[in-house]
């Protein structure tokens, strides 16, 4: 059993009432469109043209901020940020205004920020952090789709403050567009995203300029491995900026990383011609990747300490594929490493 | 017009009598399989178990190099090396000694070392190096396919000395396996391809390490731009050292170049928190990438500077589609960037 394969489950009577998408870029428009079949859904976009292409869709969306968060009040909706992250301390202000203790989540891939975000400008939300692990080097409302997070790991942020409800509210929504549910810190979300998502981009961005020095031979000859390593190249700047910028000292020290792995490769071919440790520790990382979720079993948790519960199981590699509440609380599925 | 949607036209009096392929693993082996509808085609594979797989499916494999090569001079085979480069220098001096001037080329992902090995053992060979600019991370017998080579580049290596029928011999070989034909000069094509090809693998190695050293959560959180970012890393470190370490000065300096530019990008994200440049430049270079090609244009080559004509096409992007035998010598259809 791997973790892709793992069906997820949900409880509809979990889910919170309605869902407020503030931004239908690419994230927020697919979680508009795969969250609809569930809950009541409404959005907002300052754009006239997005408006007129979700509307057109069938989708309900707002033209001011101020508008969007009062429904969300009169709703008890899940007020959902996404926008990019440099948008947030603003929306926050307002919802600290107008709508100060809604329930709300997020979708940027950095998360310790927003958190320090959302304690300063708006510290009575009930907020959790969320970020889905799914896009596309495409963008905005016309790229999204309904079945973007589905198979996608989902991660959620849970503190020493967490209140197990706004988890519960959040990870039902999740597992309802489809993903598996990580919990983990915000911190150690940050490191994680900084190796396996904002370095990437850093390395195509790099690599494509390399290519493309190269002059017209070396495009006319780059194949599938040029191609696949630039991919995320051809984000939009804007877009891989807001990313990797928000996560600057996590990202350095990746980038360090990175650095120094290839510094030592580039010595040891230049001295002795040899790229032997390189090949055969990238190799094996790249097997361990492939292999990542194979040792995975089925796990419930309940109890007082299901915050802890739930952070180990994160931590190990393994997430939540469904939750319920039981007579003395929730009750957690969760897929986690079997005991050597 | 785009190059991968050029057509590519044959001309079957050009092809070789026959065709040995000394070596069946991935290019090899798909070599046998895509110019068998097109020519006679015999291999070689030293491994038992590997002559069973190609026998099974009914191509034709001897046991032993000697008997290739003598077969290969009863057919003035066009004798291809698809063997990986490292074993090229004692095949090249069995060459020497019972084929001593067949026709030869080779599909190594290095060419000037190829053209030096080749000068220094089998001097008397009429040789003209290839390099088909097609493959995956799989390996061996199993992994090929008839059409790994359908809209591929296929570089073809001309030099001073370059006799114009061992060109046709092999560009023509390439057209009836469905790629685009590439000419250049040795050392041009390594320089590329270290741009290109070589560093995307170090790149891929250094970033799997990185990730895989994140831990379990930076695994499970690993979604398609690590996936892709890594995806040649996958690829059996022998073969990646072989192509590599083979290219070692040309891939030093790709490497140099890529340290310096994400040197800078790591200095300026530290120092003033901007991505700005790196984003900038590199998304402008991926979108070079996407857009090759398209300026091409058809035009017909033929006259006593054939080579020069053919070189100054793959150094301007373009590549060949179409060769014949006009009445004063080749005529050759190429696409070539159009004049500004």
């Amino acid at each position: 059993m791997t973790a892709d394969a793992t069906p997820t489950c949900f409880d509809p009577d979990l889910l919170p009432s309605a869902l407020c998408v503030l931004g239908v870029g690419l994230i927020g428009g697919s979680l508009v469109r795969a969250a609809a079949p569930h809950l009541p859904v409404f959005g907002w976009s300052p754009s006239e043209g997005t408006r007129a292409a979700v509307a057109a869709e069938g989708y309900d969306v707002d033209s001011t901020l101020d508008a969007s968060l009062e429904r969300a009040v009169d709703a008890d909706a899940l007020v959902v940020l996404a926008s990019p992250v440099t948008a947030f301390p603003s929306m926050l202000r307002t919802i600290d205004r107008l709508a100060p203790t809604v329930r709300l989540t997020d979708v940027a891939g950095v998360k310790a920020p927003v958190h320090d975000d959302v304690a300063a400008l708006a510290p009575r939300a009930r907020f959790l952090g969320s970020h889905p692990m799914a896009g596309t080097t495409e963008s905005g409302w016309a790229a999204g789709s309904a079945t973007l997070f589905s198979g996608a790991a989902w991660v959620t942020t849970l503190t020493d403050d967490t209140d197990i409800d706004d988890w519960l509210a959040v990870a039902t929504l999740a597992l309802a567009v489809g993903s598996r549910v990580v919990p983990t810190e915000p911190d150690a979300h940050d490191l994680a995203v900084a190796r396996i998502s904002h370095l990437p981009h850093l390395l195509a961005l790099a690599l494509a300029q390399v290519g493309e020095q190269g002059g017209s031979l070396a495009l006319s000859l780059a194949a599938s491995s040029f191609a696949d390593g630039t991919r995320v190249a051809g984000t939009r700047p804007p877009l891989i900026r807001a990313m990797c910028e928000a996560n600057r000292n996590a990202l350095v020290d990746a980038v360090d990383h990175a650095l120094g792995i290839l510094g030592v490769a580039r010595g040891s071919l230049a001295s002795t011609g040899s790229l032997a440790k390189l090949a055969d520790a990238g190799h094996m990382a790249r097997a361990a990747f492939d292999a990542r979720g194979a040792d995975l079993q089925p796990v419930t948790l309940d109890g007082d300490d299901l915050v802890d519960q739930l952070l180990a199981v994160g931590a190990a590699g393994g997430h939540v594929s469904a939750v319920r509440r039981g007579d003395d609380g929730p009750v957690v599925s969760a897929w986690y490493p079997e005991e050597d």
